[in-house]
Parts: C-alpha cells; structure tokens; sequence
C-alpha cells in the first residue's frame, strides 16, 4: 500500500461517437485511481469546444444528467486529477480549453516534464503570462508560439520541445490528438468502440464502454484522430525507453494493459520472484489490500502458501475528525484497516506489499496485526526499496519523506518491528517484464533517463497560494 | 454478492467517556456497511440528551469538527440507517429523542418488529399518533404509555410486548440500556474500553476504539448501564432462538465477532462445505468481491483449487446518469465490476457468490467472465436458495422478486448462462454453526420462528409519499 | 425597524385547485418576511398526503422544479418558520404530518398557546410523547385523543381545549379546515381563486397568485372546505377579541389586508397621528427602511414636511464573519444601512422608526445620522413603549432585553443619543383603529387578555439541545 | 426599474492595513449591487499574493470564517462580477492571478474595451493563449509582453494601448496601482482609512469601513500606492471626457458619491427636471422600487405632489420554478413587486421609473397599478429613450431588445398600456450635471466618444459554450 506515493492523472479520449461526452465520463470512471481531486470534460461537436470541469470525484462533478447532456459532439477527451501539491485548486483542474490564432484548442495531460520550468522561464521573460502551475499551460503556450500554420503541425512543433514524461490528448473542432513522450513513461492505450477510436491511459476505461484494445500508442508517437482516420507520425528520440515500472508494481489496475502487457500478470511475477528472492518461514500469506493483492497471489502460490484475507479494509472512510489529543492514536490507519482475528491468530504470517514510502502506516499495520495475535509477521515488499524522488509524474515530494533513502533495510525493520523484512530486488523486478532495458527505475536506482532538473521545486512556478475554489 | 438484501441498520452505544461522541462516531464509521442512508447520534452530559442526524454517510453527516464537539457528554448511542422502502426520510433518520412524562429518552434500534402494525393500530385506536414509519416510534410509545413509574420498569414494561426482532439501544440523562430480543435474530455486542461500556452491532465497532469485547448480549437479555455498573435482566420468553444466519452469509464483517462466533470462520466453513457438497472440475476459483471473498477462500481451500482475483471492483462509483436508450446496456454491473483478463483466459472458473436474489446482476457477471476468455463458469452460491422474505430487518421487499421462490435451480442456471450452479444446502449451512438449532432459516424455508405477520406491508402504516428532506 | 421582534410564522392553503403546490409555494414567497427558518409543503391527491420541507427560505427549500411537479395534488397547506427559540431545527420545521386512528392529517400553525405546557405535561403524563417544541405537534395529539369519530369532530374538540394564539390550518386527504382562535389574535384571511378556496395569513400571498379577498376567517371561526363547498362553524367563546395591533405596526406587509383593514391605511394612520402628538422642529421626515416607510410618510405628511431617503438599506447582507476585534465595531449596522449625506447634511431629521427593542440599533443608527451631517436627529416611535412580553407567537424573549421595561423614555433618549425622542401614546395608536376594543395591547400595557402562563418558558418543554439539521 | 440593463462589475482595493482582506470583503458587500455572479479578493503580504474567489454573492463565496483568515496581507483587490454574456463560469471570475517575468499580479476590472477584439487578435496572431474572455486577462497579456523593465512602467505601457472603458486595479507583492481610462467612463474613487490607501468603485464601499473620501481617480490617472506613498502620473489623452450619466440614472447606489458629485443630488434633479419638463396632472407620485425611489421624491418635490409607496417589492425572490403552462402569467413580476390598493385606488398616479429597456415589466407594472384601482397612470421617465447599444460595460445586449430603436414614444406608451408616458430630455438630463459636455450619452443619441467597434460580438472572442462551474 503505497500510501505517500500518488500518482498525478488519467486520461481519456473518444473521437467518432455521438455520445462522446457519457463515454468519456464512465471511462473517467474507470480511471478514477489514478486521480480523484478534480474531473473534467471537453467536447466537441465539430465547430465549438465545449467544457465542463470541477473538483472532486467524477461522480460528484457530474452531478446531474443534465450537465451530460449539455456537452453535446462526436468526440471528447477527459481527465482526472491528482493534486501533487496538495493544493486543492479548480484552476488546475483540466482539461484546459484555450482560444488562439489557430482557434480552440483543448488539452489534457499525465505525467511530468522536467524542462517545464526551463520552458517556462523562457516563455515568461518573453512575455508570456500563466494562469496555473499545469504543464498543460506550458504545452499549449508552446503551440500557440509556433511558426507552423497547420494545427497538426503546430502540436507537433510543440511536442519537440518538452522534455520529460507525457502523454497528452488534444481536442480541436475537427481532430483529437493523442502523444507520447519518447521515453514511454506514462502508458497511453488505442483502442476501438464501433466507428470511434479511443484512447485511454490504461485499457480498464475500454472496458467499460466496450471498447476493443488495439495497442499501445508507442513511446514518441503522435496519433491524428480525424473524420478521414486515424494517422501517426514519430517524435524526435530523445533517450532510451523507460516505462514506469511502478505503473505494474502499483498504480494501474490490475485487470488493464498497459505498456501491451497485463498489469495482473505482470504483478503477480513480481510476487512470485519475491517469494523465491524471499522466502519466508510461515503459515499464511496476506495482502495489505486492495493494492498488494495480486503480488500476495503470486508469492502464496511460489511459496506453496495459503494466501488468506487477513485485513478487511473499509471503503467508506473520509477525512476523520478526531482531535489527536483524545488519546485515539493510529485512528486514520484503524478506521481503514481492520484485522481478522480469526485468519491471524497464533500464525506466522507474511504481509505483502507493494511498497514502502515513510513506513509509518506500515509500522502501525504490523503492530495491528501483532494485536491480533499473529505469532510472526514477515514483512515483504514487491518492490526495491524507493530511494529517489521520481521527476516524472508521481508524487514522491521529497528524498528526507523516504525511508528508503537514509535507513538501512536492517532499520526499516526495526522501525516497523516485524520479524523479517525484505524487499524484492531491482534485478528481480525487471526480470518480469518482457523488455527489461525499456522500463526506468530511477526511483529505485536514481539513474534518471533524463536531464534531472536542478532546482527542481515546483514552488518557484510561483503563483502563490491559493485557497478554495480558485 | 447479495445486491437486493440489504441489512436495516447499525447501532452503537459508549457510557462513561468523556469522548462518548468521538468514539460513538467511529463506531458507525465501522458500521457504515450496515446502513448508509443516515447517521445520527446522541448524547448526555448527565443532565440534558443532544442530538445530531442527517442523510447520508457517517463522513457527510458529521463532516465538520464543529458537530462533534457541540455533543459534549459521557455516554452516547448512534446509528446508521438503511432504508428498506427505498424512502430517503430525515424524518425516519434515527435517534429519535422524545420528552414524555419520564423525561427525555432517545432510541436507535436495528431490526423488524413482527407486530409492530398491531402495536401501532392499537396505539392509534387509543390516541397515538405517529410521524415516521420507525419501530423505534413504536417502542418510546410504549415506554411512555407504561404504568410502571422508574425509567428502567417503564422500558422492561414496553419492550416485553414486542414480537419480532430488535436489537435497542435507548439513552436517558444518567443511563444507556442494551436489549436484544428474545429470539436473538439481530446481533448486539458488549465490551469495555477504559472505564466505559460499550455496546454494538458488530465488534468491529470495538476494535476502532480499542475496546476489549466481553460476550454477546444475550437473547432475551435488557443491559442496564449506569453510574453504578452493569446490571441484566431477561425479557419473557417468546419462542426458540432464532439468530439470523444470513448476518455469517453476508451482512456482517468478517472482521467482527457476532453471537459469540467469528464471522471469518462461518464464512469460510460456508465456503468449504459447499466446496465438499458441490465441487467442481475447474481451475481456478473467484468471488464476487468483496462479499464472497472469504467463502470463497474457503471453497478453495477445501477444493484444493487455487484462488484468484478475477473481477476487479470500482469502489469510487456512484450513481451513473448514463440514458439507457444509448446502447450502454449492463452499465451499472460494468462500472462496478471489470474482469482480469489475464487470470481467466481459458479457464475453467469457479465463481462463489453468497446469495442470489433477482439474478439479473449475477447474469451479467456470468457474461462478463465468458468474455474474458473463460471456459467455463461454474457458479457456487455459499447460502441456499432464498425463497421467502424475511420479516426481521432484512429487506427481500417482494417474494416476487425472489429468482429462487418461483424458477427451479435448473432454471436460474438457465436464466444466469453458467456451466453449472449450486447452492449450499440448508443442512450443510446449519453445520457450520455451533448451536444449529438456534438459527432462523425462514428465508431458506419459509419457518418463520415467529407468528407470521399477515398483510404485511409497510404502506399500510400509512404516512404516505414524502419527498427529498422530509 | 422592530430588530429583536419576529413574528412565528405564514401560513397558506388552498383547495380544489390542480396545481396546488405551485399556488402555495408563491403563496410562501409572498409571506417570506413572517418566517425564514424553514418552508415547508403538504399536498393531497384526494387519497395519500405528501410533503416536502427544509430549512431556509422558500427558494431554497424549493431549488428545484422537479420538487414541486413531485407535489402533485389539488389541496395543499404550507408554511414559512421563524424560530423563536433561536434553534435551527429541521425536527420543527411544519407542516406536521401524522398518522392516527382517523387516518392521515398534517397541520400548520402561527401562534402560540398560552396552555401549551399545561396540555403537553397532561399529556405527556397520560402517556404522550412529544418529539418537537411545536404547539403543532400538541393540537395533532389531541385531535387524535379525541373521542369524537368524524375528523371535523375530532378538530373541533382538539381546537375547543386550546387557549391563546392560534390560525391553523389542516390537510386531511379531502379536506382543508382553517381554523382562528376567539381571541382573533393572529390574522387569516380567506379568498377565493376561479373554483378553488384560499386562506393565507395576509392578503399579500392571494394577490400574487390573482386570488380574491372574501373576508378574514372571523375569531372563533372553523372553516371547513371539501369538494361540496366551504362550512363555518364557531368555536366556544374564550374571551374578548384581542387582535394583534403589532400586525399593523410592523409585522404584516404594507400591501396586504389582515383584520377586514388595510395594513398601509393603519401604518399611515400611526404616522400622522403621532405627527400630531408628537410634532418636531425640524426640516425632513426620514424612516428607518423598509419597515417604517409607510408611518414616516403619514408623519410627515401630517406635518407638512418633506419626505426623504435619508437611509439606504442593503438587501443582499447576510452573516459577516468579521473578528470584533478588528476594531470594525457597529459592523452589521453598517453593513445594511449607509446614510445618504447629501439629504441629511446640515437638516433637523426627523427620524421615524416602528419600535424600540433593545435600542442598540437604534443607537448606531442615530450616530450614523450625525456622522452624515445632521444638524438634530428627533426619533419618533409609531408605536408606545413596548414593556411586556408577548406570550401570543411574538418573539420578545425576555423583559429584561426590552429597554423600555426598565428604563425612561428620558433615559432611553439618553441611550439613543437623540435631540428628542417621542412614542406614540396607547390612545393614538388605539385611536387609528376601527373597533379599538378587540384589540391587543399587552405588550404595551401589560394587560394580558388572557390567563397569563405562570413559569412561562419554552425551554422547560425539554426536548433539550439540539444541533444542525435535526 | 432598468430591468435588463446591468452593470458589469464592482471594484475595491486597500493597500497598508492588516485587516486588508476583511476590510475588502466589507467594500465588496457595498458594492454587491454592481455584480452578484462572482466574488473574488486577492491578498499580498508583501511577498506572495493569495486569492479567493467562487461564484455567487459575497456573502456564499466568503461563507466561512476561515476563509477571511486565510487571506493574510496589508495589501488586496476586490471584485464583484456581474455576468454580462449570461454565461456562468468561474473562469471569468476575478481577481485575474498571473505569474509572469515581472513576478506575481493580479488584476480586477470595471468596464469594457472597445479595441479588445483587436488587441487579442493581434496577440493570438503573435502567440497568445487566451483562457478567459475577460478584458483583464487582455491587459495583463500586455503587460507581459512590454518591454519595459519595471512593474509601474510596464503597467504604464499596457494601459496606453487600450482604448474603451476601464478602471483597473492591479495588486503586486509590494504595490497596489489603480487606473481610469481618459474618458472617464467608470467611476473610480480614491479614500483613506487610517493609515491605508483605499480605492473603490463607489464611496459606500468607504463609508462601510469608515474610510473618508479624498477625490476621484481622475480620468487618465493612473495612482501608484507603495509604503512610500501615493503617486501619480497620466495617461495619454484618448478622446474627450465621456463619463457614464447611467451611472447617476441608475447603476450606482443614492448614497455614493461618484465622479465627484453625489449620486442622490444628481438622480433627485434628474426627477426635478422630468416634472417641469413633463408635468402630469395627478394626485401622487410613486416609484418603481427601490432604483426609481429618488428620482420620484425629487418629481414630486418638484411638481408639488405627494409621494407615496404604491408598489411593495420582495427582496427574498429567487428563480420561480413555476411552469409558463399553467396560466399564471406574468409571475415573475408579481413575484417581485405587489400593489398598496389603498394608495392607488381612484387615484390619478405619476409612476416615475428610471430607464425603460424592453418595457414588459412597466406594461405588467401598469397592469398591476391599474388592477389596484388607480383611476390614471402616468409614466415618466428620469432618462431619455434608450435607442443604441453600449460598448463601455453596460450590458444592452443587442439594439433589437431596445423597445425605443424600434417604436416611437408614441408606440411604447400604446405598448406599456397607460395614459401618458414621458421621458426626460437629454437636454433635461445633462442640466443635472455640472459639466455637461463631460458626460457619455451615446446610449440616448448614438454618438459614441470613441471608435465604435465593428462586428462587435464578444462571442468571437470563442471560449465556446463553456457549462457549470468551469
């Protein structure tokens, strides 16, 4: 359970289908894990882009039918919404629909681009003014400057110039747009729905609406989605390949494809190898859920285990008001997490997970699962330790916030007081997945496959605080 | 999954905290599953009851600080509230909290009264009039119509001519009095935290507040917390122990103790003995999360099959305003559930479900795992067949709606497209549980343990269409 | 500007006419200044009553057109609420709708009842329970009580038993009876629109809707409408006709007709009567808006000067969240009222206001003034000295808050910071009235018409501190 | 009543007091009546600038304490926006807060462009982006782009291109600068509180803070307010001096003070003037509440008749969910204003209004007077025939909805159904005034003291349909 560790986006596109705009939403729907601060819709119905966008979860920003309704077309693009400033704020909720000399044009983005401030700086000092922190601004500040004349061209001009992890949609009167940064960091998927092509961040959102899988849009591919079909054209290669591993070990669901693998299958290697790196002396194997449940799956069934439901987690929770001096220590972490007494009592247990970030919900798991009478508790992670901050679009804020990076996995132990504690190792992890060389794992390594940014704070964007609904 | 069944409601109660709203309020966030339609809580600070209640979760009722520290006291109760006629009332929203000649009194209560229609009739013959359709309405009548002249006589006195099932909990200035009815359908738990008592549906309301659970309310048995203690007396016997089985099956927590039992462990047995009743020649074993996860686990391990998770549930969804005249058919199944791929291509499945009522969901499942590449699908319910309604708390609205009360099993198999369906049976069920005598089974049998309400129907009770925040 | 007096409460009915509910919600709108706590509708089909209310004003309660189409019905009842307990409570909120042994009814009321304790505790000591501090809520259980069989006759008994203020209205599936205690305290006027019958508590609301004024329902009155027509019936004599003149003075509207009089006549009729009691040296008339308009225009033109706006009041202010520590004080005054210097520079104001509570208001307004350049402010009250509480539905809570109970009209001049300071006398005010006799003046004289309730104070009804939405 | 003529926006900005975002919140309630849709306050404390803003009344966007608090800084600008597109769209609120090579500002904005379209068009063709289609994201485009080095020359340089109506106030970190544009067109005025600068769109935004005037902004000026003082400079002359005399007839409040002179003066010779130059033979005069009230006090001063309070309006009205079909008609109207029969009837009536734009609501208005008895109704009008459109930010749609571009006085009076309708001369209405020639009238007479734009249509800006909260 990686809890710490956010990821920022999902994406969703629809170009072909008269009810973009409800496609757009349940894919929206299927996408809500990947963010859940604000949903937005843009659409179009072939002259004029329409919008419709708020904070919070896509059910509570789509409210009423009639704000479906109201977003009438044939093709839309949507997006969900991870704050990773932990600020909550409506003008960097996206789609971000802007008017320039080529017209409308509307943009939706995952990911993270190191030269966004470099870009920025320059666009600033000659004269450009921006409104929100989101690399989307910058993309689109990018496309309005260029010299080209066609809107294709333009994008593409742009696209050339960021460095960095994305995987944009674009929506235009007439066409949508899909591209992927050269390296492949986030997954970007192409599918089918009938006459319309889709595209999603992971394959869960074709599910929904029926949708067949294609492929994956690849690394540095731009995909032209017009009424006379679907084209593609390459982005200049800026480095080698390196998909986000993290996307398997954690982020995306487990019944999508992304990166043309399945996430299940994917994940479940990852416990598999952890069980034969790691193996353990014990009685049952158990997940911290939902996260760890396949890579639980895995090492139970290397391990000739019984994997068993040892925590119950409870899905209603929000934000708790207990003040903290009343006494009721770990109450966030009990009021989601509850043991089975029964499964847990006087067993030595393995407890899977996906990763560990601070260690300090960890640590108050093992203890929870220690009261409730388990006699060991052997702690394994289906990941190496995290000991970077990733540049690429997953919030991990800050080196001194990972355990990883300044404890021994001796003290990491000691520190959540199992009985045995290990990690799966980086050789191990990239050795279930197909091309090994192609994924990036610097936050494991600190090997980036970019120009790491120096300075890199996204305070200095400098627009300030901001409260509420601003 | 037993979509259609649903559980009334949930209660808690603390006595002798100074954080008696606190904690009652994490209480019901561990209760939520029983009820979400409202959330209410009062409260005494020896003197004078405060009371709080509005619709929806725990989280959105009680969703600023502010309203919990306004219910200052030391003893407290709270509920959340299921509506079983599909009427979204705050006027039905529970505490409900009274002045009568004793005083005032609030009440929570989870459960049906099988007379209640009588009681009210009479009631209203001579006088009463009623402003919600709630049993807890019924019972303050009768505690303010008793001779008796002290608080606790005047309870016993009014809570002795009720039939049915109820699990009360009632709170006055200086004291909090438990009772479960003689049958014992509805399950009630004591335990202590620190100095104080606790009472509530399911001890997984204990263990969020650290609470130490001690025995189950017994049948029959009215607790009387105060300043002074604990005391217990017994209400007159009305028939045979009559516990609801259906709260192993499905309502209640696997996490929780009720009726002195783990749930994880019935649950499970549930799963085993099915998997010895009914086993399958298959490949690998699902449920349909989260319900039957641990019944299934069980079936797995009896049947030597491995378990897999082959339906990934969406836990962020709400509800959908998708027009179903465009095409998206099964919709709310879809956004609700997504299959694994990669777990279920070309296998023989076993899908454990706990119940079945209507069917229609479960069909859709059924061809959602044929189409990701499944070979066969054999569907296992760990409960027998429901075929008659349930007059205790349970809402089986209509014997109408039953699949099973009027389609052979061979004809649901037909109805949902599996390979091959079976249901526990009710022997197998009962040998699950220690004391199988003492189990109501009426919605498997139609032996109702109490007299049978004729003319059933709530509308009877007559007030009528309200609307919206009524 | 009587701040610190609020009436209780608007009523409104209708029968026989198919859009029911959309006539009584304009009728609320029109009565929106006697009640802004909560609104509330009940509507009957002919068989089943339904209802919808909330807390706030009418167009927030009813924000949206899909509550009033759920309304459907050709009789209706509704209600606006001012809480004179300062409580916001949804539990009080009317109309009440019960269940009893004569079937359905719900009922609305403005008033209060000088026995209502009295009742209650016979009540509640006979076995009644009270779930809110509304006199509603006593009237629905005696009707229930009664030993009469027909509803007309359970009414009628209910009401007969009933002392002090009252206009109710109640809705049975086939009937709507209105009802105004002997006293005649609070007003209620009956009209009529195409084939259907109305009561409103002022005239204000028939207009809206291009309802008729027939007459008022006379003290003492029951009218009983059913499709066969409109019946009267009178109730036993309790006392002489005490009318509330502070109707006149400041609580109905201007434009509406209560008592068979006109409310603007009267209002003027107080200004120019207390011009010549209480002429000034002075250059303008100015009131105190919007309330007071009417009898400055009488003063001044009973003294021949001119009438000016001397004071701009601000209808959109709500709540203010400024910290008095910040040194803003007099802040709410300002906030609604801002002096126009151009009219009051260098004059001698007289200054006419309807009533003085507290006379803090009063106080900031008088400073005001001056700080706007008046040369001398003269106040004149159209009213006397309100010195008595009223135990009739006005919300003067306690003597000791009423300045002129325990102070001088010297003194209160010196308070106010006035050049002089005059009320009208008993006999000007009674003077402007037609049947002076049948009026009340309790609060100025403190001759009660009534038996004065001995240990009057609501909050020994007991249903204890209740927060939000309950 | 000038239905259908809107103001577009209030302004206020405080620089050097602690309370600065609290005192801005107080000003912008006074100014309320200048927009209602949005509400926005941006804060520097000396180093970052903070914002707040959301949609509706300042009293809902600023609802909780915590949000004042929230805004700490000796230095902020406020806006209250009213919708001039009748589009509802956050989007558009303001302030405007920007990052850009000069560091933070923010911008508010009262007024229209009229060479907006050309300046961004001119920008799009050279690579802007524009996000909003407000006239302040236009400025602060060019302010960016300036090649000047310091914020104040900068400023200087943006606002010397634009020509049209505007006064601005821009917030940085360490100065607040105000500005008008060389017309004169919207009214801008300079104050002090204590310490502190303080600038607003009318002086009731002073008076609320107990802030004193100084003078106006002057057209042209632009002021510079540092913790070094208050500077001073001026723009290039554009054109002649073009105040807005609409300012005076209706949009600003009676007890402001406005270009220098007071508003209430000025609105009552406006009244004055219509009775010599359109006396009526009558028996009183009465206003349509509460914009036309003064105007009518000074025609009935004028042609010695009594003025007196013939309509009532509601101030709680909202949207009416009231269905056009079911035959109450002109409900709107009779919502808002209700009729004192016993001041009309068999009265021969002067109704003085202000402005007449499509002239339904005067023909329901006269329909009511009539239907209340009165024997005679006269219109007059304290403004001449509004026959074109406004470029300058009032918002009169489209030339085609002015019932005077199309119909004769003769027509509109057949049309709005009375005996007699006036309308006060330009001649009239510029004698009112002190320097007549300074004044824009172009909305009576066409001529326009600036360019007029051609194809002016704000939707070509296309931001596109834009729904809810985006």
């Amino acid at each position: 359970m990686a809890s710490g560790l956010h990821e920022s986006c999902g994406v969703f596109g629809i170009f072909g289908d008269e009810h973009a705009a409800e496609k757009t939403y349940l894919g929206l729907y299927a996408l809500q894990h990947r963010g859940q601060e604000s949903a937005g819709i843009s659409v179009s119905d072939g002259h004029v882009l329409s919008i419709y966008k708020g904070m919070g979860l896509v059910r509570s920003v789509f409210n009423s039918p009639d704000i479906l309704k109201g977003l009438k077309g044939f093709s839309a693009i949507g997006h969900n919404r991870y704050s990773t400033e932990g600020e909550s704020k409506i003008i960097n909720a996206q789609p971000i629909l802007i008017q320039f000399r080529g017209g409308q044009i509307a943009g939706v983005h995952n990911g993270n681009l190191v030269n966004a401030l470099e870009l920025r700086k320059h666009m600033e000092n000659t004269g450009s003014i921006f409104q929100t922190t989101s690399d989307s601004e910058i993309v689109l500040h990018l496309i309005a400057r260029s010299s080209e004349q066609e809107m294709v061209e333009m994008v593409y001009d742009a696209l050339k110039r960021l460095d960095g992890a994305f995987s944009f949609l674009f929506l235009t009167p007439d066409k949508l747009i899909a591209a992927r940064d050269t390296y492949g960091f986030r997954p970007l998927c192409l599918g089918r729905s009938g006459d319309a092509t889709v595209v999603a961040s992971e394959t869960c959102a074709f599910d929904i609406i029926g949708a067949e899988y294609l492929r994956s849009v690849e690394p540095g591919e731009m995909v032209i989605i017009t009424r006379d079909g679907v084209e593609s054209r390459m982005l200049p290669q800026r480095g080698r390949r390196a998909m986000c591993i993290f996307e398997y070990i954690y982020f995306s669901r487990p019944d999508s494809i992304i990166f043309n693998d399945k996430v299940d299958k994917i994940r479940r290697r990852l416990g598999k190898t952890l069980a034969r790196e790691a193996p353990a002396e014990a009685d049952i194997v158990i997940a911290i859920p939902d996260s760890a449940n396949t890579a639980a799956l895995g090492y139970a069934q290397a391990s000739n285990m019984r994997f068993e439901i040892g925590l119950i987690r409870n899905h209603y929770v929000g934000r708790t008001f207990i003040d903290p001096e009343q006494g009721m220590r770990d109450i966030d972490v009990k009021v989601k997490f509850n043991p089975v007494t029964g499964v847990l009592r006087d067993k030595r247990v393995v407890v899977v997970d996906d990763s560990i970030v601070r260690g300090t919900t960890l640590r108050q798991l093992v203890k929870i699962i220690r009261g409730a009478g388990a006699k060991e508790v052997h702690v394994r992670i289906s990941s190496p330790p995290v000991v970077s901050p990733c540049y690429y679009g997953i919030d991990i804020s800050r080196s001194g916030e990972l355990i990883a990076s300044s404890k021994s996995v001796q003290e990491i132990l000691k520190f959540i007081g199992a009985d045995s504690l290990a990690y799966l190792s980086v050789e191990g992890m990239l050795s279930t997945v197909s091309d090994s060389d192609s994924f990036c794992t610097a936050c494991f390594t600190g090997e980036y496959p970019t120009p790491v940014p120096h300075n890199y704070d996204k305070m200095q964007l400098g627009l300030g605080k901001t409260n509420g609904c601003v």
